[in-house]
């Protein structure tokens, strides 16, 4: 049995107590000579959730990578392909930079596309298979097998995902399936089969805008029912639902809800993005991520999970304190939520996975974030003063 | 006569060079005995150019503010006023916190607003004047006289903002003229009439969007027009330039650039913005700022102008490193061309305004800001490895 005990902490900002950790849960009690470690009266949050990135993209570790890509989206992401080839990118070592760096940011759960084509085949989701292995107790790594360069437009693919499923792949991804797939119908019946053959959920990027976002939604909604998958898809990205015309928006997001569709934003400032108080309001589940970073896609991005939430409040124009603290919800209970991570939060019983955080109150921590003091997983010490224990490669 | 050489240093990202530095200026050779300071092979850049900021406004080193404003402009408006007596809110030393957090991050020049209301009548201005003189040498501050709190719907205020710049306030404000004034025509008319009195430029804050903003700004351009004041005015936020009708937009661009009228955004991710590449390929001067931090309006902000180019950079979509180059030079350049600073940049002969940058290429350092290695003011030390070199009261 290994026991230790958070002295002087405030959960969640409330008053300052004590708690015990056992065999890696809360517990209501520690036994004697349980380890002490003094939290000097700061915040204590549970473990962040990224539930949106891509492990096997960052160029993190690797001499600055000069932008010149065309403006289009094709162009990224063939530009992407070539570019794993000529630097000779490994999804293995790339991953396990970006996990560490997440770790020293408080995130203890993970959810990772990965991509799929056949021009890499299955080597992204053996890479980051090798660094969840690697990084095991220290971070949790759910991967999505994404068909980023496209499936109906690129035959072979298909077998590939269902390749990747059958290694075991948690979650079934796809893509704009009217802007990049060109064929809708195809492409989401090919991933709701492919859900329903492998007993698995989805999560789609949706950066489809307006009306046709709108349609593609309405088809996710139609086969999500049609299958009886609530509760097991997700729309990430879903920037129709910042589309101009509130009351069309209205309607959808009344579908969603209806049908246990959840949202996962990125709340980018280039484009438009999920209202996170209209969702919260509808009782949709709503996770956050940092989408890549330091790719060749862009240049931004910290694998910072608080640092998300401040963009998450940023971007829904949150200034009241209680709106606030609905960004760092998203960050945590909102992903923790659609994930379905048991045991998730600071009660008795859940996992002892959580950030000491700098701050006065749980405004102050997301409007204004500061290296994390502390994080645990499962009890055991994984950073330090935004320092996570091991070093990356 | 001080001397200086900057050793091992890549001005603007180019190759390794040495500077030299002689009373206070970029100068061609140094004499013999000048201090060396090895600068280990980092980015030179100038001093970084905070071009839109509230310095009587910020919280910074008080206990957190709970956020509960009601949503509307003039709940902010009027709690704002109320707060400043309630907490006992003095310019001088909030004034003085943010400037040498701004300084910190390699900050040489500011450009603040300052609130002038028959409340609290010029004892912003006052606060703000007594932290220049105290950090003269440090940071250069310029006044923009404020009426925050409306001038046609608050009698008393215009006499106010015409002590304000008797006092040596060098810039004329205004705000919304419709949505808050109510009364475009006798809120332009008057800050018009104060600067042609003076003599002295506009700074207006224009927060109408779409055809609201667009009617304001036809009217303030006429002006502008009438009274020969092109390259005197500008327009801060300036969000009807995000409009969707972007015919409509280009329209309103040709002529702010027939007019020489400036642009200063803030990029916020929650409200329409100026699209920085149009306006760069027009012709329009553009700069940027911090806006208010930490203040009675919102949780967030750090007064770090290159965390700002970043902020305007992902704002903006720009991914490209050229286009993120742009974002650096709106914020260096671009507010230093509007606020006419002279001898401004890395010359021989311009002042020894400069930040030295962690990064491999100009991209980098915007995108993935870090701390800032060393800043000087004048060839003066004023901040290394993020501190400046004074301590904040």
């Amino acid at each position: 049995m290994t026991a230790k005990i958070l002295k002087n902490v405030r959960p969640m900002g409330a008053e300052l107590s004590d708690l015990a950790i056992v065999d890696g849960r809360f517990a209501a009690d520690a036994p004697e000579g349980a380890d002490l470690i003094d939290c000097g009266g700061h915040i204590l949050i549970p473990g962040l959730v990224e539930a949106h990135t891509h492990l096997d993209k960052s160029l993190l570790g690797l001499a600055w990578y000069s932008n010149a890509v065309g403006p289009n989206l094709m162009d990224k992401i063939d530009n992407e392909r070539a570019v794993k080839t000529t630097l000779g990118l490994d999804p293995q070592v790339q991953s396990e930079r970006q996990a560490i760096l997440s770790i020293s940011h408080g995130t203890t759960h993970i959810r990772s596309h990965v991509d799929v084509d056949t021009q890499h085949g299955l080597a992204g989701v053996e890479g980051i298979m090798a660094t969840r292995e690697k990084l095991a107790g220290l971070v949790d790594i759910e991967l999505v097998a994404f068909p980023q360069s496209g499936m109906m437009i690129r035959p072979g693919t298909l077998a590939l995902m269902d390749a990747a499923l059958s290694m075991g792949v948690e979650v079934v991804g796809g893509l704009d399936p009217c802007g990049i797939e060109r064929d809708p119908k195809g492409h989401l019946d090919a991933i709701f089969d492919l859900a329903d053959k492998h007993g698995k959920p989805i999560d789609i990027h949706l950066h489809e805008t307006d009306t046709m976002g709108g349609f593609s939604t309405e088809e996710i909604i139609a086969r999500t029912k049609a299958l009886g998958m609530q509760g097991k898809v997700t729309i990430s990205h879903a920037f129709c639902l910042g589309a101009m015309d509130r009351a069309y928006v209205a309607g959808l997001q009344d579908l969603l809800a209806e049908n246990g569709i959840h949202i996962i934003t990125t709340a980018p400032a280039f484009a438009p993005v999920p209202a996170v108080r209209e969702l919260k309001a509808l009782g949709i589940l709503t996770g956050a991520g940092s989408d890549g970073l330091r790719d060749t896609w862009g240049p931004y991005g910290n694998a910072d999970m608080l640092d998300r939430a401040r963009i998450v409040g940023q971007r829904n124009n949150l200034r009241r304190d209680a709106e606030v603290e609905l960004a760092l919800d998203i960050c945590t209970f909102g992903g923790a939520a659609i994930m379905e991570i048991a045991h998730y939060g600071l009660a008795v019983g859940d996992t002892a996975d959580c950030v000491l955080v700098a701050g006065e109150t749980l405004a102050e921590v997301v409007a204004q974030p500061a290296p994390r003091k502390l994080v645990l997983k499962g009890g055991r010490v994984t950073a330090r003063d935004g320092r996570c224990v091991l070093d990356a490669p």
